[in-house]
């Protein structure tokens, strides 16, 4: 067995003892005799995996007790029409910043439930400064994307929006550096790129954004519906809980999150560093906002690209091409991408840029 | 290792060698490198396992080619929402036949989009005939749940709602019995009782059902947008997806539905046969309308139940207690369920009822 360096923008690669764990325990969890996908969600033995997974959550996050953590389906793209659902109503406006193309999905989205407001919009290379921002101190909250995939910009500070909530997707960079919850009214991921399978969302929500939700809200996507049941209004994702258990009980046991910062950028210094050093390869983001998670990189002579994803490939090195509306490569670099994968791949740029220059 | 009989109402026992097959993919599929856990939704590899369960799953439902199949987030309980918001559009109203809890959380959900009107409402242990629904035919689609897993009823005939639409929640015997799919507008089921994990949806929808959803539809609920993008417009439940090309491949290579179906009605004779013979142990429902899936019994002593329930997890059966709203005992016997199981809990009943008659 081989394992690839996998630079998936989602789902991605996920730590090796995670899976080995899975795997031996596929048939039979802790001499239960059951495969935890078998596992009645109300049984002693899922209940006991899913409040892990929550206090790791919490622990590892820093969730303040005033906040739910929630464990949803539908993942990100789900959440732009669901957060509107359940929090545009306090006053039927909210702010929308866009940076990227996943934030412009969610404003559009959003569009269908309330009053969405563009409070600013991006140019996709670099994160707007707080000045420029045109905020609506009666919006309902402010909506973020704090890392864009496909642009590969990432918030490195926290926009103030005074008493106006903030609400943050979260769905490319969760648990990949230390955050300050409180000052968040809400946040939401998938859980696909850091920290698990697909067909997990998680949301966490501080208790006063409760209760406004529009009559339309489906019960299995009201958050205060599904506060109150523990994430079991209906049927949760178990097996997607569990190996997200898995994967944050993998980080506690290496350092926790501030290893898990140092060691992203870490990953992400070794890439920017040969970029920004070579005339062959370019980043065209702002260096303040560069994405520690997804970088994005064109070749100069864009004919090579079909010869440089091939090489990569035959080295072991997969899912390097970029996203369809921007072209060229991007190396998704998320926790589980090792060192040694973003190694490999800087050594195959350097042979590459030797052989093609 | 020493593997339970698990009679849970969901999640649900899964094959075994479906789980062994799983655990030796978990690290390396097929030699890729990756988990499938792991694979971009897009890349070649789980577009391939994509691709053979949708077709696995339209040859052995026999779904024609008019019909999409999407696999989508959110359960049944989500799908009581999701499926009014798509459908009730075109007149704004729609019949509901309630047969029991199921049915009636599905009909409750529905007044939020539309008028949802009560076609029939049974006794929670039979299936009204048909001809005491009062069907509106200028109905958007009249909604059944062909299978009550709490009270334990079952259709085992297919409502005529002439030119008015069935809609089917099959979520507890999707997949254990031929079905003319033909018949219905659209079929929904989560898939963690008789075919998956948890945190998968499968839909079946005719194409002339598309294009009426109302404007607070989600877009990543939407059937028309998911039909378009092949039920990619979000990431999908990829290894629950992956899990369930396992099962009807199993189920394929063991003689296909007609086998299943067998298999099913056999386990269910063997416990039928036995219940009323017994005048210790009863169950409640009128013959002709039993479930296959769900078998619930009550002692003829509840005071005994506590000793019942543990006498069999300590003979490895387990999940044995019936709903917390009806009491008593349920013996889930999903597709997965072996002979030998449902042989042993009878045994252990037959022993209970020596010793306590």
């Amino acid at each position: 067995m081989t394992r690839v360096f996998n630079f998936s923008p989602g789902p991605a690669t996920l730590p090796e003892a995670v899976l080995r764990q899975a795997a031996e325990e596929m048939l039979d969890w802790h001499g239960c005799g059951m495969s935890v996908m078998e596992m009645s969600h109300r049984g002693k033995e899922f209940m006991g995996i899913y409040a892990e997974a929550e206090g790791l959550l919490r622990e590892l996050m820093g969730v303040p007790s005033n906040y739910k953590v929630l464990f949803m389906q539908g993942g990100a793209i789900g959440e732009n029409a669901i957060v509107p659902m359940n929090l545009i109503g306090r006053n039927g406006k909210a702010d929308y910043a866009i940076t990227g193309d996943w934030s412009k999905k969610s404003h559009k989205e959003a569009t269908r439930y309330g009053q969405a407001q563009v409070a600013v919009q991006g140019d996709n290379v670099s994160i707007p400064k707080q000045s420029a921002w045109k905020l609506d101190p009666a919006a309902s909250y402010v909506h973020i994307c704090s890392n864009e995939t496909i642009g590969g910009v990432q918030y490195h500070w926290t926009p103030d929006t005074g008493r106006v909530p903030l609400v943050a997707d979260m769905s490319s960079d969760i648990l990949s550096r230390p955050i300050d919850v409180s000052k968040y009214g809400l946040i939401y991921a998938g859980a696909q790129k850091n920290i698990g399978p697909s067909g997990l969302t998680i949301v966490v929500v501080r208790d006063d954004m409760l209760g406004h939700a529009l009559p339309i809200t489906p019960s299995a996507f009201n958050y205060q519906v599904q506060g109150e049941n523990d994430s079991m209004y209906n049927t949760p994702p178990t097996y997607a809980i569990y190996i997200v258990g898995l994967v944050l009980k993998h980080f506690k046991a290496n350092g926790g999150i501030a290893a898990v910062e140092a060691h992203n950028a870490r990953k992400a210094k070794i890439l920017y560093d040969f970029l920004d050093a070579s005339s062959f390869f370019r980043n065209p983001v702002a260096k303040e906002d560069r994405s520690l998670m997804n970088v994005p990189f064109k070749l100069k002579d864009e004919t090579l690209d079909e010869a440089f994803l091939k090489g990569a490939a035959a080295g072991g090195m997969i899912q390097l091409k970029g996203h369809r509306s921007v072209g060229g490569m991007r190396a998704s670099i998320y926790n589980a991408m090792s060192i040694e994968g973003v190694q490999a791949l800087v050594k195959y740029m350097q042979d590459f840029e030797r052989q093609h220059a």
